[in-house]
């Protein structure tokens, strides 16, 4: 430090990776100063240091001494973070931002960089200019097009409005192909575009993603609770209820129908576009969502020896279906492997390239039929558990999606009396989703509040007993939204702990008979409804993934919606499908015998056997240091 | 005669073709000994001589002498006929009764003789007997199916039941098949029909044919006005109404959907079968009628350049179109050729296999729209023109359907006094239908009560005029069996004279254009709603057929519905009935510069110029000489 610096009221960050300039004030902490300059950073503890959401890494430039949380958050993740809440300057500096935190993974896979490589549509809109027909030449309406397009296939409903398309335009029109079947015609535009819709179809939520087909553009996300819930929490329970009566099995297919419908309206506000342009619309799901959609009660899925109705891709029209599209469009759905691998992860393996690698890697699909696949060189192993909707915040007491008021991140104080969190919106919190749900207990579990086997401590001051059952307080009914207390339960934390077991035990078992050394494990993909908000750091920390090092953690956000829209936009991929699910070596755990001890051992947490989780229990173990 | 045979009390007669012996009494015409003996014959004037429908061919035996009227017979048709009625043994003999009557045709084409030959229907009934699924064997329900039928096209339908028809028929299940695609799976059956469904669909009348798939069985065959008749007589009305506003277009077709399900309903009934058994409907019709059932105007078919909608073979779902058979099921088009020649010509073509001679051969088929084809070394020429109902029974004063009831067969006494008729079931007459209407107009010219340019003449007992219009009177209201007279009016026969010019000046353009002589035509073979019924020796003494030798017509019946029936059970035909369309060569009358006053001269009964009916007018006029 000269003297210069001593007069000097500011001084510049530069933030990589953009290389944005700002100007942060001496004795600003670096978070301050990003959220003066509107810099986006999160932050739950707000500044505290505890939550270590304001990681930062620092590349350049004199910085203040770590503090005490600073040097707690170094000791559980690596020396080579710096909390920006912490942390002053002292000279001009440059920081590295983008996809840092002390706890997420260092990369999310983004749709966009995949589709702009891969844009090939099976629907497409192609400009045709037809010669005027006279009375030399006759050829008919249709046939006209259809010798222009070099096809004979066509969906009938064409016929209805080929003549009138045809004279008004002036014979110039746009033909609507799927592959080489002519859905439609529709006047010439020169700034032509057609869309298509890729669903999430997952046992609790569903996933809808609006594209322009001609570039490859998303344009709207919407997503909604999958109406069929009412009929059971889990894929079992609404066989069950399918299974009972044809009545049933029209409810459950009409739930589902209603509820694409829903976004598809959602999607089509949004972006401003009439339905009629919407021609394709590409479903991923598991087995048996898969089969309500399409009319089938799955009765003999849930029972030995677990036979799906069907496996193929389907194609089916979507006025077949009454999806509120284009009449001539297509509703397709994925291939699936077996009753329990479904569609969903055949998503998954496409999104990841995990077919791709020679060493071993794995994935794992958060949802509430929860998937584990195994790659190695002996094949592609792939088993599937019931996980619940618990993860996905249903059942839990305050529970909710992730929409405006939940709480999405969390942290407790030292001596579990403060709770800091971040809503979604950051809107007065109204209950907890799934990525606030697994911090909230993992910090329950750090700040001792919750035991090893999943029981909470009576004595802490937010630990209350309310109709004979304990729970922690989250937030209290004056900083709520509902201006009621919002909590975790016993019985919710005994929930998120069978969801957590179901995932851990069926990696740990499908490692096994893959022979798989999980420090062998070169990747460790992670997909689910919730899996781009979900911080491994925690999901370790509560034994809901396995351990492995963080730079092998990659998040693939929902892959089985990421997995649908890439099979909208590029017909090469859709036929690839087959092939990929055909490689897939299916492990019934019904068949393995130790299946029930194991998945015990793993309701722990993090784990009955605490090796599994050395490096984890070790980082914990620092939060708790005096230095 | 030896003294034997004068105390003889009875003959015994052989009947070919079938080699049936009756007794015939002494002093009993053949015709009473026949209806003793419950032998089908036709009459028509109750015995007289008059009507010539009771008409044999003796190869075998003495008989009576010829009466007056046999002569006039012999001496319009041929020296070789008898009449039933007038005839008497003088010793047992033998006769030829079957498809012999004064003036019919010698030949009849029979569905059931084209079928047996040639069944190969595109739908089938495929027994599937599959190996059960186990631990081992997790194959899913769909394609355990499939791999066994060795396809992989299916329609998406199938999965809603295949689980549990698969399961509960404990794997032994059939197939549908349309060619490769899965359309159902039921439980096994060892007599495993299916069922399949052929329309004419005429601008008048619709019929349609109830097959046994499995066998090419006809089980059924049913009769309707076509419903669209209420927005217009002729297809350019119809063309007209549809085209105002998307609303009338729907009724159009919604017409034509009810009287195909209202026929499918009654086919049925009658032959008691479920519509869920039947997957397959095949429609021969004109361009129009075509069109209007998938939905489209015709706008541009209705005025220059005359360019129809499509032209193509259509297959579209019966679920599409709300045809009440098997929603899987398919409704398939014939292909047509432009805005006049439609799918029911090809359907004629087909049937009469013209395309396969080599010496001129001609075709007329009388409908609603009438079109005539010529074959030649040139190729396969057609045309249409706009006959109107007419000769169906619509729009005439008294006309009706060929129901019960309905006068088919008519003979007017020389003296233009008595009127002989035979109705539908015997019936009391309550109306008159195409093939009657024919008949009583040539007599009414043979007995010169119609004057050749069709005038009705008022100095003959049965012409009144009522209402300011002369009528003749067939049936008196006190035999009629609607209390009423029953009568062919002034304005009633004006419009046969419109419908049967259009056909006759159609025919002899296109043989002029297509350079063919009338008389080098080897076959003339005559199809059409009525062309079952109508006589061709009646229809050449009006003018509606072009004079061709007797033994050249060759009556295909309802050319168009057969030509249904066999694209039903040939996949083959169906096939084949593409190239056929190809190859026909459509001539314009519109451009004919000379068709107005053709069709003028063809109004005349027979036609203006004679020489074109020499024969005929021969024939008819030995009906007026004493001997």
């Amino acid at each position: 430090m000269d003297m210069n610096n001593n007069s000097k009221k500011f001084y510049t960050l530069r933030i990589l990776p953009n290389g944005v300039l700002v100007t942060v004030n001496v004795g600003e902490t670096i978070l301050e100063a990003l959220l003066r300059n509107g810099i986006p950073i999160e932050s739950v503890c707000g500044g505290k240091g505890i939550c270590g959401k304001c990681a930062i890494r620092v590349l350049d430039g004199l910085l203040s001494e770590p503090t005490l949380q600073e040097r707690k958050w170094q000791k559980a993740i690596g020396s080579n973070i710096r909390l920006a809440c912490q942390t002053k300057l002292l000279s001009d500096a440059t920081i590295e931002l983008s996809e840092i935190s002390a706890t997420k993974n260092v990369k999310i896979l983004t749709l966009g960089k995949r589709i702009q490589t891969n844009l090939s549509p099976s629907t497409i809109r192609k400009a045709t200019f037809l010669t005027k027909p006279s009375l030399e030449d006759q050829k008919a309406d249709l046939e006209r097009v259809l010798s222009e397009l070099n096809t004979a296939k066509f969906d009938p409903l064409v016929l209805e409005k080929i003549s009138k398309t045809v004279w008004s335009s002036n014979f110039n029109v746009d033909a609507i192909l799927f592959e080489d079947e002519l859905l439609d015609v529709v006047s010439h535009s020169n700034d032509s575009h057609l869309y298509g819709v890729s669903f999430d179809i997952g046992t609790t939520t569903v996933v809808g993603y609006l594209y322009d087909l001609s570039n490859g553009e998303l344009l709207s996300v919407k997503s909604s609770f999958n109406e069929q819930i009412k009929f059971g929490e889990d894929v079992i329970s609404r066989v069950e209820y399918a299974s009972r009566s044809y009545e049933n099995l029209k409810n459950v297919r009409e739930a589902i129908i209603s509820t694409m419908n829903k976004i598809i309206k959602e999607l089509l506000e949004e972006a401003k576009i009439d339905a009629s342009q919407v021609y394709d619309v590409v479903c991923s799901g598991n087995t048996i969502m898969t089969a309500f959609l399409l009319g089938n009660d799955s009765f003999y899925s849930s029972r030995a020896p677990y036979i799906p109705p069907f496996t193929s891709q389907v194609k089916i029209k979507a006025r077949d279906l009454k999806i509120e599209i284009s009449p001539s469009g297509y509703i397709r759905t994925l291939p699936c492997v077996s009753a329990y691998i479904g569609g969903d992860v055949v998503a998954d393996i496409l999104v990841s390239e995990l077919f791709k690698y020679e060493d071993p890697v794995a994935l794992i699909d958060l949802g509430t039929n929860g998937e584990v696949v195994i790659k190695n060189q002996n094949g592609i192993f792939a088993a599937s558990c019931a996980a619940g909707p618990a993860l996905e915040g249903y059942s839990i007491r305050h529970g909710m999606r992730a929409m405006d008021g939940a709480i999405e991140s969390i942290t407790i104080s030292e001596d579990g009396n403060e709770v800091f969190f971040k809503t979604v919106g950051n809107k007065k919190p109204i209950g907890i989703c799934g990525s606030g749900i697994v911090e909230a207990l993992a910090w329950l579990r750090i700040r001792g509040i919750v035991s090893k086997t999943g029981k909470l401590l009576e004595n802490f001051a937010r630990v209350k007993k309310e109709d004979n059952e304990l729970q922690f307080i989250l937030v209290d009914e004056k900083r709520s939204g509902t201006g009621k207390n919002i909590v975790i339960t016993q019985n919710d934390i005994r929930k998120i702990q069978l969801a957590k077991a179901a995932v851990l035990s069926t990696f740990l078992i499908l490692s096994r008979i893959s022979k798989t050394k999980v420090e062998d494990i070169k990747k460790l993909f992670v997909a689910g409804a919730f899996g781009n908000y979900i911080d491994p750091f925690y999901a370790m920390v509560i034994g809901l993934l396995p351990e492995v090092q963080k730079e092998k953690i990659v998040q693939i956000g929902n892959g089985s919606g990421m997995g649908a829209s890439s099979l909208l936009l590029s017909k090469e991929l859709w036929k690839e499908s087959i092939e990929v699910a055909r490689k897939i070596k299916v492990v019934e755990l019904n068949l393995i015998p130790s299946f029930r001890q194991e998945f015990i051992n793993a309701t722990f947490i993090p784990h009955k056997d605490e090796t599994l989780f050395q490096g984890t229990l070790k980082s914990i173990s620092s939060f708790g240091e005096e230095e």
